[in-house]
């Protein structure tokens, strides 16, 4: 078997790649270790930057997202007792976010694929790597061989693409958090508009949503919680008690049908090529989901990935080949930087001492009464514009 | 001998306290250990915000300020091999910083409080406080008696003012840096116009002025270090290698005639006020000299005290007086915070992992691209405006 681009792993990031070299006549096969139903039902992030949705929506694959996505021009801080709002249509005008799951990205983009005759293989078993650094790389799964041109290891943090690599290759960068998040989905109103980030002394909450009758929330939790030791009873005694902080505001409960801790973990691993593979997204990096920027990165890779890849099958120049890990470090660095920012502003550290902790709460004072704060706050919220990143 | 306001320190803020509380109309005596030659010569801070300019200014002590210091619209950071410009113009129209030494503003003021008769005490002994939680407190010196209404605690860090408060009545804020800054003053043209921030693997390097024949400079060096370690040498050639690292700088040379080392150290203490003591200055707050906010915190605190006497001898109404630590503390908060952001900006740290070491780098990169976020320098380099930070 042979195609031009064999990509590993049908997150986001493969089948969003997929279906941007189908748009430029590029073919590909994706292969994928879990069935489709478990990737379409995998709760993740939910927050689209404006070029994230921009993407979707100029590669037409757009049209559910645009209708039962939530567009947000803002989010709440709160911490001491008030909300404060950081308003995008005032410091970033014409850019938003979108709340629409990852899921349900992942859920259109097999649609599109498929109805345009994709190649996508599910429950693939023992997919290897061979031939990276040669002009004829090809990968293996189950008895089959597929030969191609080019490789994208899409397959996340965990997969085998980054592994294959060999040794002294790549430099890699880490930090672990001292902390993690418990995650639910529940079948209840959100109890605000927006999302609301939550400084407490008792740690983080995050107030979210998925849709108008599901809410999401997140507990700052210690390090590799026991999820067991999260009855729905405690979950919403906890939220109450880091949510319901200033006057008037009740949160509503409901029925959680979904509960998971997240690691939290900051992670980059340089180049993100290694002959003709291309990492893109969760296998080359990850950010805590602080600043919801990890589905976004993957996109933003896939985009300079889809390019390269045009640009050699359009006149053999390798030259955006070459240029692919330097452009979207630029970005994943940005992003690490604020996931780290957002993620130290906003979480109690046993660590810190009284001067740390006031450092924090003037920090937030700054960023709710500065509109050059604010801003940089909202423009990596909302995402930098990509032609000012690579 | 009685007057209204005791003060303990002829620092820049009991001199300026004074001279503001006589150009209302009310009387006060200076105390200070030291002579005046000593005061007057004693090298520290050289920057002063736009608030700290206009207020000398105001108070007609700004004269040779504005025929003598030197009007900077911008700073550049130096890293990487590159110089990024932060332009105030742009950025903050209409404020910017002025270059001009501490002990200046010192003279200045000494001789601005001795034309109109003021009564200046330099050289007096065993300055201690007294009957602080009453409404007759009294100053004692030498063989002296000093009885007031109000004394101020201007006198540093290092003074008897804050160590009189009983022991339960302050919360104190530290942190301590692991590393600490050599300054040098050269007779020598300074070899470029504006003041130039160094981020180097070595470490930190300052680049500043005194005027036009004189120039400033600091190495980051360790902790404790002891200055007879850097001959003169040694610190030309390491003042070469952090900052000659950007196309054709070269740093002209001269003769050091000041050498000194400066502990880095972040301290406040709340609440600023004990009855009838009131805390200016460095008595209550210390911050490390990157964000030049030190002097200019101590201009703004002596602002507010001014105004809360003024109202207290106007209409015998203390509510100002009560408001002052709160109100003080605000701004002191923000310049804590900035001043610890600026030197973690810059500085290396032995303990940052990898990891750590790029985010330094990012976030440089972020400050000298993103107009918000020079904004957030600017405005706090600068000074933020005295209306909004209290």
């Amino acid at each position: 078997m042979r195609t031009q681009v064999g990509i590993v792993g049908a997150g986001p990031a493969g089948l969003l790649l997929s279906h941007l070299l189908h748009l430029r006549g590029i073919e590909s096969v994706v292969l994928e270790r879990r069935g489709r139903e478990y990737v379409e039902n995998r709760v993740r992030a939910g927050v689209l930057e404006q070029g994230t949705t921009d993407t979707l929506v100029e590669a037409a694959v757009g049209d559910r997202l645009l209708r039962e996505g939530l567009r947000h021009q803002g989010i709440e801080l709160r911490y001491g007792g008030a909300g404060h709002r950081i308003a995008f249509e005032k410091l970033v005008p014409g850019r938003a976010i979108t709340v629409y799951g990852q899921q349900e990205v992942v859920k259109d983009l097999i649609a599109a694929r498929l109805a345009d005759g994709g190649d996508l293989r599910f429950e693939v078993d023992d997919v290897a790597l061979h031939a990276l650094d040669t002009d004829r790389p090809y990968l293996t799964f189950g008895d089959e061989r597929l030969d191609c041109d080019f490789v994208a290891g899409c397959d996340g943090f965990h997969g085998v693409s980054r592994p294959t690599i060999p040794e002294g290759v790549l430099t890699e960068y880490e930090r672990e958090y001292p902390f993690a998040w418990l995650g639910i989905l529940a079948r209840v109103k959100p109890s605000a508009e927006e999302l609301i980030y939550a400084r407490t002394d008792r740690g983080f909450a995050l107030h979210s949503m998925r849709s108008p009758e599901i809410s999401r929330f997140y507990l700052q939790v210690a390090a590799g919680e026991d999820v067991a030791n999260w009855p729905d009873d405690r979950i919403w005694a906890e939220l109450k008690a880091r949510l319901e902080t200033v006057p008037g505001f009740e949160l509503a409960t409901g029925e959680i049908f979904d509960k998971a801790v997240t690691p939290m973990r900051s992670f980059v691993a340089e180049p993100m090529r290694y002959g003709r593979l291309y990492l893109a997204g969760d296998s080359a990096h990850i950010v805590p989901p602080t600043g919801a920027k990890g589905l976004n990165l993957a996109v933003a890779d896939v985009r300079l990935l889809t390019k390269a890849l045009a640009r050699w099958y359009g006149d053999g120049s390798a030259d955006l080949l070459d240029d692919y890990s330097r452009a979207c470090l630029k970005r994943v660095w940005r992003a690490q930087h604020f996931s780290w920012w957002m993620t130290t502003l906003l979480h109690t550290f046993e660590s810190d001492d009284p001067y740390g902790h006031r450092l924090q709460l003037s920090y937030l004072d700054y960023v709710t009464s500065s509109d050059a704060a604010a801003a940089t706050l909202a423009e990596n919220y909302v995402g930098l514009p990509y032609g000012s990143m690579e």
